[in-house]
């Protein structure tokens, strides 16, 4: 009987899933993150290997019919040497169909629904929507990174938290939010105006994408103003992404990816307000490489390839 | 007769003026920075003494009875070793009386208006209001710098005209702006997806900074649809934080100072909007130095004192 495999390649893992052709998992596989962009091509290369053997342990990779890799960064595999190294990876792990590479997004899509079409809402340390169509990306909205937008991203709350306090020290009206922003940028008790300078300058000394590190505070107190504030305006920011990379009245599922959709209350909020929105269904993803192995099905069994148990 | 020293000194260039107790200009000098946040402080020093040396030429320096020092930065000087450079510089000089250090915001607010209470909007590369009370700065809003904040300033700006651009890009609607956008970051035609990304990798490969290099774009092209709206958007911004930083009903002057004040139709557009929002008097920032010696002449002769000529 045929396999297909399936890899989820972040920045901080990698993932390999091995289905037959009924969706059985036969095998899975982890390594270290294979993200071209934050590791070097070789390194990068070597966790695909790594973690295509792990799934394919006790298996004969030959029989692998269809594969596929779902990355963040998958553009740095148009640099020809990059995509010699993952190749001989792929080739390495005894596979002989093709490596065929997709965006993480398109992954991501695939683990929510097995329609074709519809909408991806990342939202993690950044933020993109991307509309999906025959399975593939043909557009983004947002996307921007740290510095020219993600709005509603952790990054995006982190730094609103930080704003927040300084608000609150100019106006002294303190919350627990501005108290645990101050705990954990580690400022002392001190003239507000102190404070204040010490924030800025502490987050300033500091690599501006820590800012996401903020964003837990943001959910743990959620009933804080200042943060009750932060996440409706997320909640908004991040509802127009998905809106933006969509047709108007479309029908087509919206799958939500990234770690604010598991963060309470923000994620069940952005749920409530896209259902308020569109009768379109709303789906969270799950494993970027199942997604990617069902797509892998899909080339060799066509669109109704049993999804991955 | 006596006589009194003003100076401003900024990140670019440091600047004295002397004046005496009619307000008449007896010397004037002009030195290199003197931001102890941008200089080291040995050479900021230096500049401060460069400039007094030469506003004080043919003038008996032991007749000032009265200085100011207006400077970006100044809370450096709470650092006794910074302090003893730029005591020195004064000495040095020749100059017997204390040397006061004030903001560059309490120098700009002497310089639109006699007024001892009012505002001061600061509108350059960065953006921040203050409230000014007996002369001096009593509370600030915004100025949270590029990363936390300067909303309306030449970064947010020119930050601005890049995310209109990527926007332009997603949806093949290019207007002059964009187009000029394109231009000054040197992307050559090609696929619109592949200058969004070609112009999202050049800004994160500079100084975040060096967006406000882009804000001219915004002002000069003017009458682009997004220009328009990014232009809009920064007076509310700017107007918002003047009026942050003001009780309710207050009648107080305005001063407004920064490049972007100058910047056509920006600054008359921003006038308009507080002149719509506010009965108060909105003026134009001069010179910082010359703010600097009137606050100085005030100290001798009290609030009476003639204004520069």
């Amino acid at each position: 009987m045929g396999l297909v495999v399936g890899l989820d390649a972040g920045g901080t893992s990698t993932r390999a899933l091995v289905l037959d052709f009924d969706g059985t998992r036969l095998g899975a596989g982890v390594a270290g993150g294979a993200n071209p962009n934050s590791h070097p091509p070789e390194q990068a290369a070597s966790h695909i290997r790594q973690a295509l053997t792990a799934a394919l342990d006790g298996l004969d990779p030959a029989k692998v019919e269809a594969g596929v890799l779902g990355m963040a960064g998958s553009s740095k595999l148009t640099d020809p040497a990059v995509a010699a190294l993952f190749e001989a990876a792929w080739a390495g792990a005894g596979l002989r169909c093709p490596m065929r590479v997709i965006t993480d997004c398109e992954a991501a899509f695939a683990t929510g629904t097995a329609s074709p079409d519809g909408t991806v809402l990342v939202a993690g340390t950044g933020s993109i929507a991307a509309r999906i169509e025959h399975h593939e990306l043909v557009s983004t909205v947002g996307g921007y990174g740290w510095l020219l937008g993600d709005e509603g991203s952790a990054f995006w709350l982190g730094r609103e938290a930080v704003r927040a306090t300084l608000v609150a020290l100019e106006q002294d009206e303190s919350d627990a939010l501005s108290t645990a922003v101050l705990g954990q940028a580690a400022i002392p008790d001190m003239p507000r105006r102190d404070q204040w300078r010490r924030l800025i300058t502490a987050v300033n000394n500091t690599p501006p994408i820590r800012l996401a590190t903020y964003a837990p505070l943001v959910t743990a107190h959620s009933t804080a103003p200042s943060a009750d504030r932060i996440i409706t305006a997320a909640v908004t920011a991040l509802a127009d992404l998905a809106e933006a990379a969509r047709p108007e009245h479309d029908r087509t599922p919206i799958v939500l990816v990234g770690s604010l959709i598991h963060a309470h209350p923000l994620g069940a909020r952005l749920k409530r307000e896209l259902a308020a929105r569109t009768p379109a269904p709303v789906h969270v993803a799950t494993e970027g490489a199942a997604g990617a192995a069902w797509l892998a099905a899909v080339k060799v069994l066509g669109e109704t390839a049993p999804r991955p148990a």
